[in-house]
């Protein structure tokens, strides 16, 4: 029963560096690497998929909103022909750097506040789909369960792979809960690897209620941006290995 | 005796229009197409590739340095290893957007700034050089005879295409004359064509100070954002026809 | 009976050039004048500001979020503080200019999608109007009647100035009509001469569906960054000088 | 027998910080803010204003290229008309948010590429001379003793300010040791808590070839963004206060 351990990297930019990628790519199976638009400078960007490649971590586009100044994290009301253009402009950018370095990028994450508005948000989520069939459909999508956003990606053919949030509390209805609320992130090592083995070998998780939601993740996110990433990671995969679970790509 | 015909397209940014790509489209066989540094948003991007895809016209990345503002135009002193990953970063965005219009990057032209700078400049000639060759070492590149730039090139096995300019005034040793001086820039569609058939039958082109130069252009450069680049296109074209030079890409 | 007109001016950017400024100050009395995030580098803006001073046209800081790639025609949800900060940050950068000019800013007028935006959104007027008194709580702010961010501006002991468009159709709300629809934007001059006139003298504009609403603005839009926005504004000019109202600077 | 401390603060942007101001703002005397073209988002820039403005530490506008992604270290071929234009902008712009938390920009320091560049680049250093007299000719300015830019601000009419540094190492022309070279940076606190009480005590440095250089600070900059900013400065303060010298700002 092996799972895929991702981690959003190459978040720096110029002289602002941001996460320990060389050590988060010694431990996840799946590199979101930023592609420029909300964080990530070339040099960067390439920096990160030559440790990734390296390490034959799988590299995936961590495609947003052109969005320096909020990292990505607003909402912006981009028109759907122009979206397009700017995720395929994004995959492709980084799909250079990858290739360059002797990888590829092998599948598309959003990222936040794209992320989120596309779990409801129909013209953008199908605007994200177009752009990943228009580049190469045989691409996989990561997303929530029950977003809008693999539902499109399924209508139109892509595959679709499911993700779980490592420290992220959820609400009843299966959404993160706000960063603005309580209970939004977790930052307890044990606690936090405890309920990633219980996604992956009972496929629940408990909700911020109490209740019990099923999930059934293919990729568990492990957010790279927090001071605790490293340590988060590093007990989310001693817990894994424990109990024989094996990181590894999703299929 | 065919000859190709570049002109630099693409280079609208959001609101700001500038350049008739879809007239300059049915005018030139290749387009050298910017890449979102020195100018151009991925929607006016995908427009002026999906434009080349429909006539055939062979695409170019039109890599700069990362200066909006300046439209690139400035001399940036960018680090080699920086200038390599920005160039791999816009030759992989504009590879995404042409593949996405069922084209392709079939070359790379620098632009502005760092067209000039790398006739002389080595460092930044070796780091643009690298980047072509990390991404893909089939491309070839457009430049300035007797180049630092093509000279590099040569070294690394990249295949050179060597560019001369219809509408620019030419300094006895074979550089450009500055945009700041005299007789920098020709207008005159009539001088401007019998000038390039002399280029492409002849091989020469008299110099600001009336001396002859000798010149062997696989490619002339049309320029797409002067208010006369329709006129002086068109008048290139027709007076190639005419003369039974057949404007086709180089090959 | 004076009557002012207000345009929006300083909306090139480096080598992309937008609207007659030069044209535009000879028929305005306002000039609302980019700040450099949606539009406007410096250069131009300074130039823009001189030509202002020069002719004894008012200058007003036309803020906007920040999106040069979308114009500011895109909605951002940006958090409360940032918008604060960066509506003081843009004041006080054209003021700059203005006082090397030998003007200064005289009144704050939001662009595009912000000044949209806060018709209703009661966090992000709040936030505009915070900067503006944290600024100078003596600058008035032009805006929509019954807009939110009016309401806020008054409540906050702001000054504020109404304002009607001369070629933007009206919903029977009051609302402009909004550009995917038609009968958003007018383009006949006689017709949007009358219009104004009818404005000023008899406080009445016809909506889309033929009902007559009262308006009282204080200040006529005349846009400047249409093809016909000099044509435009000659004809509301002339016409309004014929009926004896007089272009001159709001109160 | 007092001396201004300065520092390079505000350089922050969006999700990425830089520095610890509140640490340094309780240290130095004189905040250089960056102005957000180097680096400074407007939120970042009002909360460093605000913290100098309650500790009653001195705020200078910290201009610079517009480059964030080189973070201003990048020389740029910028006109003077234009580099004009960018230098107003940012001390207007810094200005607003400095007094809307109740302070004022007091003075003026380059940053980067550009306070190197105007060491000898009299076109540029005459473009911010012109940028702060057009501004407010009451503005000093800091720079390196000896050069250009100094020179023109002296003949401009402008209050010159003569900076040393406390943790960088000196040619024997008195020009900073280039970072690129070893003895660029000191990083021991002892050493160069040493230096510049030698500094200030005896007008004295010693460069890296060993011979003495004669110096009469004005102030000395503290370099804010280095790991060990905070521990440096705190030495420094130490080490002048216990020799009867009290950091204060230049008069």
């Amino acid at each position: 029963m092996p799972i895929d351990l991702n981690s959003d990297l190459g978040e720096s930019f110029g002289a602002w560096r941001l996460g320990d990628d060389e050590a988060m790519l010694a431990l996840v199976t799946s590199a979101n690497v930023a592609c420029g638009f909300h964080a990530g400078d070339p040099a960067t960007l390439l920096a990160t998929c030559r440790g990734a490649a390296q390490r034959a971590v799988r590299i995936g586009a961590q495609v947003g909103y052109r969005d320096l100044a909020g990292f990505g994290r607003r909402f912006i009301d981009v028109s759907p022909a122009d979206l397009t253009a700017d995720v395929i402009y994004q995959i492709g950018a980084l799909d250079g750097l990858a290739q360059a370095s002797g990888s590829a990028v092998a599948y598309v994450k959003p990222h936040g506040a794209l992320y989120n508005a596309i779990v409801n948000h129909r013209e953008q989520a199908r605007a994200v789909v177009a752009a990943v069939v228009a580049y190469d459909p045989t691409l996989p999508v990561l997303g929530l369960p029950g977003s809008v956003f693999l539902a499109e990606a399924e209508t139109a053919g892509l595959r679709t792979v499911i993700e779980a949030f490592a420290d992220r509390g959820y609400l009843p209805s299966g959404e993160l809960v706000p960063r603005s609320r309580p209970g939004a992130v977790l930052s307890d090592p044990d606690g936090v690897a405890d309920r990633v083995l219980r996604m992956v070998e009972d496929g629940a998780v408990e909700a911020v209620d109490g209740s019990v939601l099923a999930i059934r993740p293919d990729s568990i996110c492990v957010h790279g941006d927090s001071p605790d990433a490293v340590a988060l990671a590093v007990a989310i995969r001693d817990r894994l290995l424990a109990a024989g679970v094996d990181p590894a790509p999703f299929v």
